[in-house]
Formats: structure tokens, C-alpha cells, sequence
């Protein structure tokens, strides 16, 4: 444990004094927008009417979070560094949005919450009212990237904007509730993938202020030695800081403060200049504070200050029981107003002075609005790593690995804003083509036998979902790009991050002040249909069910069925900004369909007939067989193969779906198709064969209004799954060719007599199948061997 | 650091020599489950087709996993332990299966796995092969309760399993890449909530075996000095047992065992006798070994033990590669057979000695199985907590409010098998009147501001959805029971852990031998609808889609629309096996509409017509008014209220859904409505308004095979939230009353001229909310005061 002594005082008495009527400005406005819809200066007494209806807020974190503002604003003035704040407990959105509007960002931003007393009015009044702004961090508010309303990211967060940003603190604080979340926990490592000579520094401020909604937390309960261990045990130097005492606190704040900087400099001296590559023990600070300090000691004969009763609104009743008027008058009155605010409601000169300025004022920090003009990726042209597809399945290739040598480019043309992430899987899902541009990040002692590892790396693997999506959203939010590899089955990890992440983008696109950052592109491979040898619980590809939840506005999912299309959608992604973009494809290697031009041609366009795998020429499908995804893809030609064998008559029109978008009425998305296009793709009459990669009642959620719906029969995934092979995955959710084919007998009217002997030769074949995969554990050769041969008219 | 030093040996050499021995013979198994598929015995030379054709499996920590089963053997014959066995790194599952087989629960189970040559083939071919037994620890393995495909979840396993089993020793070895995961780390803390006195004990084995798929672990690189600092950070005295030399291994893992169940046993004497009540700091192990200990050292001139390349199949071409079947062959033949096995193929009495015996078996521990047995819940009648409801809509209540009290008497009559989980939240959701009957689990200090808290509590509190779910289905697993009570939003954060239970609760059903076990009962409440205060960040009810992607076989979802059909729900859930069961409730003061028998008969049905709330007894319906969810319903009926108000003569008919299933096809679930009925309930022709709680596609998704579905009008929640007011959530979504009844208009052929008016009328309604919300932060005062009042005719 390290406190800082004190035998020189780092402030002098009218700095400290200054400081703390900057604190108490700040706790002031606080309170304010807690509760009060008129008289925000107390000009007059308190009245009933001059209270909001509804209190709502969180009082509890926020003079902590204050208190942490301003002394960072001193930093700032002192040491002109650039500092990203990132509040964990996102829900002290009062502190935030006070600490913002006495620096004047947000005014700026917001001409209407002006710096005078009507402002002061609106700012009040707005807080967590309708049509106004919310009670967490939040789009809305300045400089921020961290809503905090879910509890768990806001270390991930950190570190994803100190990576590339070598002149950047990010200061973040930890709420000790958050501190309880394994999403947090989890994080603390990522220390050993932050690299001193390249990116910027994180300060972790651990912040004890005891007490969650109804509960202490664990982490202010731990015995000291406990403590200090496993903030040592996590790689940190902790530096305490704790108690009410005033203005002792701000004295050792503010020294604390100064020798962490200093320590961070020294770190970062030591690895930018003298060499040193071994992974420093970064200093953090344990903040322990009063919950709702400053505010209401006692309410009605309970104890508030320092306990769980301080999580909300301390005094519930104002506008009815007197006696809680009266004390929240006391309270705010408290705090001097009338010295803190000229007449006309602004902050007082002096008091102003102590807030940085221009972009030094953390609400201003570039940073913060991802990074202002961030830079597009310098993107080398996707068709030199094309596929050579002569004739369609004339070649098998490995999507996610052509991919990768794309992505190879892509890295080492953007070595200072572009990073890929994966939970130990890039190699495992077929990108290790990365490995000639860079290597993983890896901070720790290498062995001779580790392969791919260095210290300024930009491959980032750790075995998290949470560590890789949290650093990803933490380096787009501040302007940079990535992607995400995951295997599909455990994205499902990071569903709530995923939610949080796409209600921020979706908010930020109704602020104008607000830049465009670049999407989170998340590959999915590894899925389910080739989880075969994983088994069951590997098989799961729900994520794009949970994704195509929210709004349209900020979400894409693609299924390009081969490399080619794999690289135009890459390529897409990686130009797009303001998405989540989900894309999900194979690493097996699988035929290919089509030639460069057309890929990007099929891509453009989301969807399309494959005249050269149809037979519609001559008169209108008798049955229209679509598929989206490579597996899919794969059986239903497969299928049409097998049944213009069968009936070299039979008109099937072949519709493959690579924007999964483009399916719904284009009233519901941007992408979604015309009725009259939809209908000419798929008839409003023939019957449709859908084969999709996901769970099957998707395709019918997103197309139940088009006309053709009642004729669209859908194979997906529907649960069965287990440990086998990869045709017997399909057989066993019936998206085989030979299902496919069947479901085209029955649906065909003048198959029903027609087709009887091809039926029972595909149920023998299917037996057969059964009985193959029992003997040998394998498919049957003439599945695994077959290829599309199939001429086009 | 507890190095246990070796003085006086622990093992005789005859003991070690044996332990040795039957290390190799489970070694020896797990390799043959990767390889072979004949001459499992190795009783003549090895020929490539012995070999499977897919090499499928991990090797890299079977060793390790076989190695602490050995010992654990050991330790509970000496001692008479009662041991549970979680393998984090579920993968090692031919770890498992050999240890099992090799102690012959296997072969109880499985008879035709026999023990003999025969049983042997076919252990061997089962692994990994189409209709066998997955790579993972499963709920095809006995001893299991976890799977280990998604890692992070071991020790959160554990400890549900310890709670309240006093007896009971969880041996949990945690991976070194399992324990880079939030989950895993969040878990550490986990003892701070686990009662000496009252509940087993958990014994973490931090399994470093140095690598991931492709990469060092961060554990097992960190400096000692930090890893110990670290453990010891985590409340724990961890006893290290490094080292790949043999005896010596042996020598050190069973006196360091000896030495920490001694000291288990030490301080649950103290707790249980000496009435100590501090937490104590608890041991575990740090066991490092080589990765695929024992496995081949070098493949193609290539480290492979003790390295990453150890971790699935280090000979991949055996079947093709000549140096590779030898390879093998050497590998295998150097644990030495046929000293290990009978000539039958039994294993050698004098090891098969080394197991424990019936029960005591790992394998066959009866906790592992759903406590066999396990006692169902002494439930008190549900009817008793009733809210009194003389007419429909006569009085509030808030729901939660109700159901605490009902948990309150189940909690106090089942001490022993029943417990509440929240992250933080038992009281925030209104059930605090469980506290009557016990506090809080506690077992750090406690201050006099506390409230709830005590050292044998059983309401389990900690800020981590993960730790909930986790500790939840632990103690289901283990045959007790539980109830999950969470936001609404924040659910979605063990979305994977939920899939996960529902893919082993669905595994399970079709092995004979496991027994069912108690559901997984989980409620979510501070729901969409009245999350306007916390804002957009904590609106989501996308859960309730993500769990109707799961087996029909496993998932439940109720939407109780007030507090006797919650009462009704709940005691129906709690009486459930093998199920997850998802409860969506409100906890804010809302008109209860049921009296509690005709709750009863409604929940029974699932969904029914409100005869007391419709007027189509006259004739069919002109509109059905569908409603699930107590906010859906609630503005239905507001609307019905207006619409009757209106038009005096409108048939219209009320329908509840309580029972989501209840809408699918009975050919789709068990719960699902024959055609008949749901077309005798909703029409085939009228118009149907459904105001549903979550993502309104669900719906359609749910109905789209019906006969009714294109005349099907659906409203929810579609992404639109804010800081609000309740009523405006409502308006935002289109749910409101004013638009359900100006959807009827809209739907409703003769309400075309003749409620124009009507119309016009709620169009001024909505824009008089919009400007009253923005004057004065409130709901309209007719809203707010709205009580239903039309009578049944």
C-alpha cells in the first residue's frame, strides 16, 4: 500500500479552498438536477412547487464522482495531459452533467442550458424528465463513452481507449458494486495487454463508498491485507485515499493524484526511452468516501450519509412533508450557492479559471467524441485476395482463411487505429494469415515455444468474450477500428454488452454534435453447423435472433455463402461507421460459387437469383429454393442437383441471401426490399424451400407480410444438435440435401406422382446415411466428394 | 505461499507405486477414447485401422484431470469424504469417462460399456462418434454437473452445490484459460458468501497448465509473487504442487490434499463446535503441470508436451502417417497395458482397490444426480397470500409485493432446500418480506447501519448476474431449490449461461438414469414498461425471445397479468422439474383483476377470454382484444373501457395470455393450442389488436401457422425508450390505450365513419399527454387515476 505523505503541501490553502468551492458548485448542481425544477439558485425559499413531481437520480456516487472531476481538472491544468474520464458508476449521471456544465462543454454543445440562471433552470429541470436527458452517462452526455446503466464495462472501456493513444490517462472509475460483477473482475488483467510504449495509460480509481442499493459491497468489507493483495495480485500499485476529513481529503487527493501521474510518466519514460519491455506495476487509487457524502446526514431518525440509504434520492417526500423541504434547503443551502454563481448564474471567475480549457476539458476531450475526425482505414483493394472461381463449386476454398490474408493488409496498412480481437481463436478460425503483419499483444514473460507473441502486437487474445467486445467498443467509440472473431455459439456472452452498445449508437445518431464511429464488426465462425465435433453446446446460432431485436438503424447481419463474398462484405463493414455489423461465415473449406465480380455484384444487391444453378428459363419456378448461409447454401445446391437429375424438366429458380436485412418490408429497414422486388425473387405463389444457417422461425418473423408467406417452408437449426458429423448435423435438423430435396416432391404438385421413386430413393438414401456415419463415424464419400456440376442453361 | 513439505512421506512406496499405476490406466483410457476404435488392449500390434477416421478430443489437460481424480480417490478412501468432482475444463472429458469406467460406475449405468474387452471397444469408439458420447463432460457422464464447453461457470458451480450441504468437499479445478474469463473471476468471491457452519466446502484446484488453444495463460505466466498475492487477494491460502517429476508429483499432491482437507475439517470444527463465525481464509491448490503431461514430447520435430500444441490430438495423421501410428503405438504402449488390465480387459483387482466404493465413488457421488432423491418443496397453499379482488380492477396491489410474502412462508418452511437469488435486488423488486423469514448471506463484517444481513442467511445477494445464475443452477443441479429474481434488461447477461442449463436440462431428459431436477425459476421484474426512469439503457425484453429458441422439451414463459395469477404461477413453477421457467411480473401498485379462483382456472388454461371484460355475448366478436403482460394489460383494458364508453354496442372480447407456449401449435409444444380452440378463441376472421409485453414479432413468430394470423395486429415494445414517464413508454411503442383503441377504429369495418369522432378524440388525447408530460414530468391525471368500471354485461 502506498499513501501518499504529506509533509509538503501539494495545494496551497486558496487552491484548496478554491478547489473546494469548485466541489461544492459541482455537488450543488448535483442535487439540483435531482430535485429542483425552478429557483435553482435559492434566490427565494424553497417552495413545494420549486421541486420536481418525481424525483429520480442516484445521490449516492455522485459527490465521489465530483470530487474525482475536480481534482483531475487540477491535473489537467498542471501537467497539460490529456484525460479520458470514464465514470463505472455511469449512473451518477448528475455529477457528470454538473461537472460538464461548470467547465462549459456543455453549453457549447447545448446553446439552450446556457451559463446563467435560466440555464441553470433548464438544467435542472431536464435531468431524468421526459424529453429531456437521462439520469446515467449517457449519449448525451459530454465526454463520455460509458453509460454505466449495465454495471461491468468500464475497465474494458478504458483500456480500449488507452490502446493506440499513446498521450491519453484514462481515468476510470470503478464503483465498488461494479467492482462485484464478473465482467469487471475479469477485466483488472487487462493490464498485461496494454503495451507502455505504444498506448496510453489507464488509472483505475476504485471507488469504496461502501454501500450497492441495499447492500455492502464485498469489496469495502474486504480485511485491508485482502484488499491490498488482490489489487497486487491484479498488477497494481494501489495508492490510498480515504476518509471525509475536509480539506484533509483534498490534500491527499491532490498529492495522490500527483505522484500516480508522476509514476505514470516515469513508467512510460522508462518504456518509451530507456527500453524497459518488462510490464510495470501500474499505480490505481482506492477511493474510500462517504456514500452520498456532503449530503443529508440523517432522514427522519436514519442514518443516510455513509450508508445504502444514500444509493437514490436521500429525501423522498419534499414536495408533501414540510420538514424534508426544509431539509433539502438546508442541504443544498449548504453548499453557498450565492458564493459559488455571479448574479447573473454563472460560476464564479475564480472558480471557473480552476476547469482546463479548451479540449483539455474532459467534456471536450476529443477522444471522447470518437475522436472527433477519426481516420477511415486505408483499405487495400478486397479483389487482389479474390478466390479464383473459373465455374461455379469448380474450387473449395476456406472463407475465413482468404479472409484473413485481407485482413493481413488490412492490419499492416493501418498499424496505428486498426486491431483485431478474438478469445484465443484467431489461428483457430483460420486468420492467423495476421501473424506476417503483427503478432498478439503479449506484455508477460514469452517462452521459446510461444509462437506469434510480442510486446506491440495488435492481435488481442484473451479467453473473454466480455474483455474482447468491452476493449473493441472502448477503441471504436474513440475512432478506431476492429473486429471481433468469435466462435458463434459463445457470442451469446456478450448479449447484453451487444444491447448496450447498439442503444448507444442508436442514440448517438439523433445528436448532431455527436461523430459517427466507426462499426463493431463481429465475425461469427466456428458455427453451428460445423460444431459438429464440439457437440451440443457448441451449437448455438441465436445471436443474429437477439441482434435483429434492436433497431434497424444500427444493425446489419450478412451471410455471404463463400469467400468471395466474404471479402465484399468484409470490406463493406470495415468502411461503415455507426453499425454493429454481424457477419457470419465458414472456415471449412467448402466450394466455392462465385467469381469475384460477381460476388460483389451479389453483395451489392443482398440477395439474388443464381441463374447458373437455376432452371427457370422456359416459364415461371415451379419452386423457388433459397438458402442463406455457406452450409445451407451447400445443401440446397446439393439439393437442385440432385433434383435436376431427378427431372431434368423441373424449373427451380435458386435465390441466395447474403443481407439478411433485405428480407423484411422496406417500411421495418433501410435494406428491407420492395414488395414488388420481393415478390419477383420469390414468386407470390410458387412454393419456397428456405434454407437458413439460424433458427428457422426467423426467416418467417422478418417475411410473415410479404404475399408469398403462406408458401415459404423454412429448414433451420431447431435444436438438435450433438456430437457427429458434419452432414448428420443437417440431417438431423433437416436442412440436408436429401430433406430438401423431399420437401420440393411434396411441395410440387405434379411431383406426387411423379417423384414417388425418387422420394423413396432419397428416405433409402438417408438410411443409408444413418448407417454409414454408424460404422464409420464419417459421411458418406459421395456427399463429402460431391460438387456442383450442374451446367446453367 | 503453503508449500506442504514432505518429511515424513505420505504414500508408502507401494501406494504411490499404485496411485501410479492407476494414472497410467486412466491416461491410458483417455488416449484410446481419442484413437481407437479396436484393439483397445493394444494385444497386437497397432494398424491404422484401429484408428479413428475423425480424431476428435482434448488431450492437454486429461492428464491433469486424471491426476487430481486419482488423488481425490485417495483422499475419500481414507477419509470417508463425501466429493463432488467440477471439471472447469469440461473439454478433458475423456478424463472423466476413463476415471468413472475405470471405478466402475460407468459400466452400472451403461451395461453394454462393460468391464472387459468388449466394454473397452466399445468406451473407446463411443468418444467423440456419432451416436456416442460427447468430447465434453456431460450429462451423459456420471459424477458430472457441468459441462465445461462454455468456460467460465466451474466455480460458481461449486459453490451452489456446496450451499447447505455440510458434508459435502467440491473439488473444483478451474483451467488456467477458463480463469481468464469475467464469470470465473467474479467467482473467486464466492466465499465470502459460504457459511463454515451451514454449507460444504469448495476446494478451487487452479489448474496451470500454461496454455490456451494457441497461447500461454495470463495465470500461469504471472509472476509467483502476484499470483500469490492474487489468491491470497481472493480470501484464499493457496498450497502449491508444481512439477512434472514422478514419484515426486505423487508424493506432493496427496500430502498437499492430506494438508488442506485437515485444515477444511479444521475450520469447520471451528465453526460448527468453537462457534467461530469470522470468514475463514480457506485453502486451495495451485497444481502446474505440463500440458498433456505424459503425452508425446515432440511430434514432426515439434514440442508438443507442455506446450499448446498439446491441446486436442498432438499425432493428427496417424491413420496416413506411418511415424505417427508408431508414435502412438509408443505413447500408448509406455503406460504399459497389460500390467494395468486382466486378461478379460478388467482392470487389476489391486487397482481397481484404489476407488472408493458404491456412493462414495466420484462417479457415483448421489449429488451429482440431482441428490437422487432429492426432497420436492414443503409449498404453503398459495391461495392464502391472496389480494382480495371483489371486482375486477376494485383494488391494487403490487404484485411482487404479494408473491414476497408467499416466499417469505416457502423460505421458512424448507431452511434446508430453498433459497432467493438477486444481484442486489430482492428489495428493489418488493419482496422483502422474505427478510421476516431470513437475512441475507453475509460472512464479512457488519456494521450497526446494516440491514438483513447475517452469517446464515439464505437470501443470496451480490452484484453479479452471473454469480446468481451460476449459484442457481449449481444448487438445482444438486436437488434443491431456488428462485432468480432479476431486472428485466439485465437478464440478458447470462443469456449464454441460460443456454447452456436448458441444452443439459434437455440432454438429460433422454438418459433413463438421471433424475429430474428441481427447475431453474427465474423472475423478471422492474420490466421494460417501467424502466422510464432508469431510461433506454434498461429496456430490454428481448430475454423472452431468447429463451423460446430453446428445446419446447425445457422452457416455460408466464406473463402473469397481477398478483393471484403470479401466486398461482409461481407455486406452479416451484412444484416444476427440469425446466426453466421464466416469470415476467410488475412490482408497481397496479388494479388487480382476478379473484384467485378464477386466477387459478385462468392460469391452468393458460390464456382465456375475460368474460367480464368483453360484450360479444350478442354475437361474434367485431375485434379481439389479445393482451399479455400486466402492463398490456392494463391499457387494454383502458381501451376497452373507451371503446365501450364509445360505442356502446362494439362487441368486443377480451383475451389474456398468460402462458406464452399456449399460442404455438400443439404440434410445436406441449402447452400449444389445437387449431380449434385457438380459432375458437381468437376467430379466424375478426381483427385481433395484441398488446404484448416484449418485441412484437415474437408473437407472429408464435402464431404465424394460425388460421387468424393475417388479421393479427401486434404491439409491443419495438426499441423506442427513453427517461420517461410510464405512460409515455406506452405512447412511444404505440401500446397505449389511445392507440389500441385507435387501432380498433382503424380495424373495425363500421367504426370507419362512425368513429371519426372517437378518432379525432383520442388523437387530441394523445397530444394532450405529449404537452402535459412536457409541462409537468407526470403521467396525465385521468391515467394515473383510471380505474376500470364498465361491468361485465
Amino acid at each position: 500500500m502506498t499513501t501518499t505523505e504529506t509533509r509538503t503541501p501539494t495545494l496551497t490553502p486558496q487552491e484548496r479552498d478554491l478547489m473546494h468551492a469548485y466541489w461544492r458548485a459541482a455537488n450543488y448542481l448535483s442535487a439540483g438536477q435531482i430535485y429542483l425544477q425552478d429557483n435553482p439558485l435559492l434566490r427565494s425559499p424553497l417552495r413545494p412547487e420549486h421541486v420536481k413531481a418525481r424525483l429520480l437520480g442516484h445521490w449516492g456516487t455522485t459527490p465521489g464522482l465530483n470530487f474525482v472531476y475536480v481534482h483531475l481538472n487540477r491535473l489537467i491544468r498542471q501537467s497539460g495531459a490529456s484525460v479520458l474520464y470514464i465514470a463505472g458508476p455511469g449512473h451518477g449521471g448528475p455529477g457528470l452533467v454538473a461537472n460538464t456544465y461548470l467547465e462549459g462543454t456543455y453549453s457549447e454543445l447545448y446553446p439552450d442550458v446556457s451559463r446563467d440562471e435560466a440555464g441553470l433552470r433548464r438544467l435542472f429541470r431536464q435531468f431524468s424528465f421526459p424529453g429531456g436527458i437521462p439520469s446515467h452517462a449517457a449519449p448525451e452526455t459530454p465526454g463520455s463513452i460509458h453509460e454505466g446503466g449495465e454495471l461491468g464495462y468500464s475497465l474494458a472501456h478504458a483500456y480500449g481507449a488507452a490502446f493506440d493513444q499513446p498521450d491519453l490517462l484514462v481515468a476510470c472509475v470503478i464503483g465498488d458494486g461494479e467492482a462485484e460483477t464478473g465482467p469487471l473482475a475479469g477485466s483488472w488483467h487487462s493490464n498485461k495487454f496494454l503495451n507502455a510504449a505504444r498506448d496510453g495509460a489507464v488509472l483505475p480509481i476504485l471507488h469504496l463508498n461502501g454501500y450497492k442499493i441495499a447492500n455492502p459491497t464485498v469489496m469495502a468489507r474486504l480485511p485491508r491485507a485482502e484488499l491490498e493483495a488482490l489489487l497486487r495480485g491484479y498488477g497494481h500499485e494501489p495508492y490510498f485515499v480515504e476518509g471525509d476529513d475536509l480539506p484533509g481529503m483534498h490534500e491527499r487527493m491532490a498529492a495522490t493524484l500527483d505522484a500516480v501521474h508522476a509514476e505514470i510518466l516515469a513508467i512510460q519514460r522508462r518504456a518509451r526511452q530507456d527500453g524497459v519491455t518488462e510490464r510495470p506495476r501500474w499505480p490505481m487509487i482506492v477511493l474510500r468516501t462517504p456514500k452520498g457524502w456532503t449530503g443529508p446526514r440523517e432522514v427522519d431518525g436514519k442514518p443516510v450519509e455513509g450508508t445504502w440509504r444514500a444509493h437514490q434520492v436521500p429525501l423522498s417526500e419534499v414536495r408533501r412533508n414540510p420538514a424534508h423541504l426544509a431539509q433539502l434547503e438546508e442541504w443544498m443551502r449548504g453548499y453557498r450557492p450565492e458564493e459559488l454563481f455571479t448574479e447573473a448564474g454563472a460560476l464564479c471567475p475564480e472558480l471557473a479559471a480552476l476547469a482546463p480549457q479548451g479540449d483539455l476539458r474532459m467534456g471536450a476531450n476529443p477522444v471522447s467524441n470518437g475522436g472527433l475526425n477519426a481516420r477511415s482505414l486505408d483499405l487495400p483493394d478486397f479483389r487482389a485476395y479474390r478466390a479464383e472461381v473459373p465455374v461455379p463449386g469448380g474450387v473449395d476454398s476456406e472463407a475465413t482463411r482468404v479472409l484473413g490474408t485481407y485482413l493481413r493488409d488490412v492490419m499492416s496498412g493501418n498499424m496505428d487505429r486498426f486491431r483485431l480481437f478474438g478469445p484465443d481463436e484467431t489461428a483457430s478460425n483460420r486468420l492467423d494469415a495476421v501473424f506476417e503483419a503483427t503478432a498478439k499483444t503479449w506484455e508477460d514473460e514469452t517462452l521459446p515455444v510461444d509462437e506469434h507473441l510480442a510486446r506491440d502486437g495488435r492481435v488481442m487474445e484473451v479467453l473473454s468474450e466480455h474483455l474482447c467486445e468491452g476493449w473493441l467498443e472502448g477503441y471504436t467509440l474513440t475512432g478506431r477500428h476492429g473486429l471481433f472473431s468469435c466462435y458463434e455459439a459463445f457470442i451469446h456472452i456478450v448479449d447484453s454488452m451487444f444491447n448496450q452498445h447498439a442503444k448507444w449508437l442508436r442514440t448517438s445518431r439523433d445528436l448532431p454534435w455527436r461523430r459517427d464511429v466507426p462499426s463493431l464488426n463481429i465475425l461469427l465462425t466456428s458455427h453451428v453447423w460445423r460444431q459438429d465435433h464440439n457437440g451440443f453446446s457448441h451449437q448455438d446460432p441465436g445471436f443474429i435472433d437477439h441482434v435483429m431485436n434492436k433497431s434497424a438503424d444500427v444493425v446489419r447481419v450478412y451471410l455471404p455463402p463463400d469467400a468471395n463474398t466474404l471479402l465484399s462484405v468484409a470490406d463493406h463493414c470495415l468502411r461503415s461507421r455507426q453499425y454493429v455489423n454481424v457477419i457470419v461465415a465458414g472456415k471449412q473449406p467448402s466450394p466455392q460459387w462465385l467469381s469475384m465480380p460477381e460476388a460483389e455484384a451479389h453483395c451489392a444487391a443482398g440477395l439474388g437469383i443464381w441463374d447458373w444453378a437455376s432452371s427457370d428459363r422456359d416459364g415461371p419456378p415451379e419452386v423457388v429454393m433459397a438458402c442463406a448461409g455457406d452450409v445451407p447454401t451447400l445443401e440446397t445446391l446439393a439439393a437442385v442437383d440432385l433434383l435436376r437429375g431427378a427431372f431434368p424438366d423441373l424449373r427451380v429458380r435458386v435465390v441466395n441471401v447474403v443481407d439478411l436485412m433485405t428480407l423484411q418490408p422496406h417500411t421495418e429497414h433501410p435494406h428491407g426490399l420492395r414488395d414488388a422486388d420481393y415478390d419477383s425473387l420469390f414468386t407470390t405463389d410458387a412454393p419456397v424451400i428456405f434454407a437458413y444457417h439460424g433458427y428457422p422461425w426467423l426467416i418467417h418473423r422478418l417475411t410473415y407480410r410479404r404475399r408469398g408467406h403462406a408458401n415459404l417452408h423454412v429448414r433451420g437449426y431447431k435444436e438438435r444438435g450433438t456430437t457427429t458429423t458434419p452432414l448428420d448435423m443437417t440431417v438431423l435438423n433437416e436442412l440436408d440435401r436429401y430433406h430438401l430435396a423431399l420437401d420440393v416432391i411434396e411441395r410440387v404438385p405434379r411431383l406426387a406422382v411423379q417423384g414417388a421413386r425418387t422420394k423413396q430413393a432419397l428416405q433409402a438414401q438417408l438410411r443409408r446415411h444413418r448407417q454409414y456415419i454408424e460404422e464409420t463415424g464419417e459421411d458418406l464419400p459421395e456427399v463429402r466428394e460431391w460438387r456442383w456440376t450442374t451446367r446453367g442453361e
